[in-house]
């Protein structure tokens, strides 16, 4: 039987180049991640807001379901000083008109820490020691990924410029995620401001896959077969996606959120600081449109998140998209529903189809 | 020998699946457009500020040079109405102080018609009978379009989203081109907000190739085989490259956006109103930064492109690039300097073994 192989499996022990990427937030739960390990592709935790009890319950109820390898994503942000009163203040006031209309009251002001402590994140993974660690919206210290090397996990880091790329690769990332503009949720930049590096995927992976001597993994309106053999003919050696796991039946997302995705048939998408304090790209609904067209305040990345968390929760719960972070990329229209297994299985014969169309045009 | 071929090549009569994209102002000049037919791609005139008269006398010129088929490229946009004094004077004002920086007085008002009459020019192109037509920035009336086919002319329209690809199909063109947020020069929307429409090529591709059941030709950040291959890959039936023949010997392109293009390292485009009235990508500048920056008074397109005509022109004469509207793509750090032959036999060799390596990557 025909197979899809790249470097990326040789380096990642992947029987597939695919890796399901990690969402932060509840959408990459742990059957989520088993399935998608155990269908070939690469599963992986998005980490961003969880702390390291949690993460080790996370993996080991993954490893009782499977023995393939796993991937543990983490933001990397400096924790922000704490949020002077005045600022939670002016940015409550903008949300509370949205939480009255659910019925809730005005949040209350958000207290440091904001995030988990991203080395206690790390030292938690080392200790864990999955296949994979990807970061986002940064890059990591040389001795840190110099010890998860030593302890055989392979890394890698986002990138949304060549400078982000260059960057990784000198220091010691064993893999870029080449991150286009078409790519759902945070925009991953961290040496250029995140709206001048909105570089179309097509563009960035060929960019980056000409500038950097390790593999690249193209994310960013890939949706099917055919947009992976599209990054591979772009000399990339493998795919991420994410909003083609959304709808799946494992995935944590809330049902209104695959609903929406489900039913889009243009790309509606969007680009907020709005819900988390960072560019974001999601389907667009009241909350982005009226946030941003008021340019509305806003606590920083990672409080506004927490800020607002219980208006998303509720929204969600109700059913109503009004205020829900639907992150999705461009190609959200390509969405199908399935499970984890039927859709790897699909991305890796659509692939192999694609492979197949483009060998007849040569005559 | 192996030859590279698609449904597009029939339809078109070319030898290979690739346009050498219409890109008016002059940098489409006859040498270009005769040296990329001849080579096998499809040569165009981007005729959008173009009288009829000029563009006969450029048309038989080519035909002087080959007998290979080619496009005329036309700017579909109602004719304004003639600018109030005020308005005129703002813009010209927000003008005056760069005009001055070169030595030259302000700018006189503008009159009506600002362009070219669209119906004489599609008189003309009936015509002079080229092998197609291709228009952008609307759609044309399904009368002109049956006329055109029964004069054996191909027709192909630009697409920004998937409405823009179906209100193209039904309209009666032969192949919709899908223009990919990367894309150099004006955005092609005319049915959405431009600024939501700026879908990347990958997913923009996908989208409206599942969308329609004409060939679509991808748009956006191609320029090498690579990016030839990724978009056969997603079901594009051919690829339009802009900026790769920018640089070419034979491009009309002035002398400092040759230079510029060549010397990019990372995707520093940017979109701007500022040089025609419409949104266009271009590598950014003085003018551009200033402008956005200052949300300067503009009048609407393309009185402002005649407004700013003089700067341009003295600005690409003195080799200063602060005022020269430099239409590239997001990978402009992908261009290289060869002639136009060169160029088309680099990206047919290099198709074929992107396609090569794909056929490897099955095991």
């Amino acid at each position: 039987m025909t197979r899809l192989s790249t470097s990326l499996c040789d380096l990642l022990g992947t029987r597939l180049p695919i890796i399901q990427a990690p969402m932060a937030g509840g959408i990459t739960a742990r059957a989520l991640v088993a399935a998608a390990s155990q269908a070939g592709a690469l599963g992986s935790f998005g980490f961003a807001y969880t702390q390291p009890e949690a993460m080790a319950g996370d993996v080991q109820a993954v490893r009782a379901l499977t023995d393939a390898p796993i991937n543990l994503n983490f933001f990397v942000n400096d924790a922000p000083p704490p949020v002077a009163p005045e600022t939670q203040h002016a940015a409550i006031d903008a949300l509370t008109r949205y939480y009255q209309s659910l019925g809730l009251p005005a949040p209350a002001p958000v207290r440091a820490p904001y995030a988990p402590d991203l080395n206690a994140q790390l030292s938690m993974a080392e200790d864990l020691t999955p296949a994979v660690v990807t970061f986002h919206l940064g890059d990591l210290p040389a001795e840190r990924l110099k010890r998860m090397r030593e302890r055989g996990i392979k890394t890698g880091g986002s990138a949304t410029c060549v400078e982000e790329a260059r960057h990784l690769e000198a220091s010691g990332v064993d893999f870029i995620i080449a991150q286009g503009a078409e790519a759902g949720g945070h925009r991953g930049s961290y040496l250029r401001n995140p709206y001048e590096a909105m570089t179309g995927t097509l563009a960035l992976t060929r960019l980056i896959v000409r500038a950097v001597n390790i593999p690249v993994v193209a994310a960013g309106g890939i949706m099917d077969g055919a947009g992976i053999a599209a990054v591979l003919a772009l000399g990339a050696q493998g795919a991420q996606l994410g909003t083609a796991f959304i709808p799946c039946v494992e995935s944590g997302a809330p049902a209104v959120h695959k609903q929406y995705l489900l039913a889009a048939r243009e790309d509606t998408t969007m680009v907020t600081e709005k819900f988390s304090g960072k560019p974001a790209r999601g389907l667009a609904n009241r909350f982005m449109r009226e946030m941003n067209d008021n340019n509305a305040p806003q606590l920083v990345f990672p409080a506004q998140n927490t800020l607002t968390g219980a208006l998303r929760v509720a929204s969600a719960k109700a059913g109503n998209p009004d205020f829900v972070s639907m992150w999705a990329g461009q190609a959200a229209p390509l969405a199908r529903e399935m499970t984890t297994a039927q859709l790897v299985a699909t991305l890796e014969q659509e692939t192999l189809e694609a492979l197949d169309r483009l060998a007849a045009l040569r005559r």
